[in-house]
């Protein structure tokens, strides 16, 4: 497979990138069910996806495709997990361990992809000092220290709206590049570091749009 | 403005419902700026958005646009909040009342859209028959006598993987016709289910998608 080199690569759409890791799970349940090959209209078919779609977004990053087989599951699974950066362990800061930071540290799907909590960091004192399946807790004062040592590129932010902005600019000073904000607030980072807002109220906003539709 | 009345509408496709909730967030920033009206050009750019991309959306639902003026911020923000569904309240029934559900109740995003979580469904003897917030907690035997009296069609997921399709089963049996799922597993609901699945390890991989391709 061809690929072109990635100085050379165009600006990809952030939904690409988003449709890239839907592409990947599909491909890793195809994999479960035993299909070798398969063309991009029964992939898009079988996981209700656009097929052209499907094509546009692979061809950003070489050709897949085999005239006559389609694409070859396990082999294009491995390409956009490499494309991904799946293909390696990403060691994690969780920032803020209330409800939704011990959630998170619990939800089984980041592990799964190769997205590993390295470090907690919390300001409780009840918290400070222990550990989470042997993941410790340390203090904000003490995060730069951990994100050396342990060579953390990315963390996720579970604090407060109001201590979120503080807490970033401490984590960005410290190396952090990226940056999974759940806290309803607009952070500000360099343009070196990559920010991605979680807003869960848009998944319910897809599902009010259907049913107000169906009301109408 | 003039619209296509409902029956006539193609299918749309998710990703334009998903980037609908967006735009809303965009002019409702807009709108707080005191920014009357807004070409799509202006608009892409100062969202870092498409705009063919925002135009090809829009023009699923109407022509919101003004020759020689561009959009007016207010007028279609209404328009897309009342296609989103979001100019009336929806009460939600929040299943699963655990670290996650707990972070979940108390996130501001939903009820700033006009989602209310209005029955909390838990199984655990310390919690059931108590309020939290004056939200009453009940137990799964009761979830579809409050389904019915309180006319909830959106339930939100938040039980563990083992016992979210018999959770899913009994609330498909009350009256449910949307689902947000935040359980690591694949759900069977019937075709007049809507079904989210929130997978929020797609959201880390295009950090490590960027993350991945500055390291080549």
């Amino acid at each position: 497979m061809a690929h072109r080199p990635s100085h050379r690569l165009p600006k990809i759409p952030e939904m690409t990138i988003r449709r890239l890791s839907v592409y990947t799970r599909c491909l890793l349940q195809l994999e479960e069910d035993g299909i070798k090959t398969i063309s991009s209209q029964d992939l898009a078919d079988r996981f209700n996806l656009n097929s052209a779609q499907v094509r546009k977004d692979l061809a950003y990053f070489g050709e897949f495709g085999v005239r006559g087989i389609g694409y070859y599951v396990s082999g294009l699974k491995a390409e956009l997990q490499r494309i991904l950066g799946l293909d390696r362990e990403w060691p994690v800061a969780l920032v803020g361990f209330g409800n939704l930071g011990s959630a998170l540290f619990h939800y089984r799907g980041f592990g799964r992809q190769g997205f590993r909590i390295a470090v907690i960091v919390d300001d409780d004192a009840g918290k400070v000092g222990r550990d989470v399946d042997r993941v410790p807790i340390v203090a904000t004062r003490d995060v730069a220290g951990e994100i050396r040592t342990r060579e953390i590129q990315i963390a996720i932010l579970a604090v407060p709206a109001e201590s979120a902005q503080a807490v970033t600019d401490q984590l960005v000073a410290a190396g952090i590049k990226a940056l999974l904000n759940f806290a309803p607030t607009r952070l500000r980072v360099p343009k070196d570091v990559r920010l991605k807002n979680v807003d869960l109220s848009i998944e319910l906003e897809t599902l009010s749009f259907y049913l107000a539709k169906s009301l109408k």
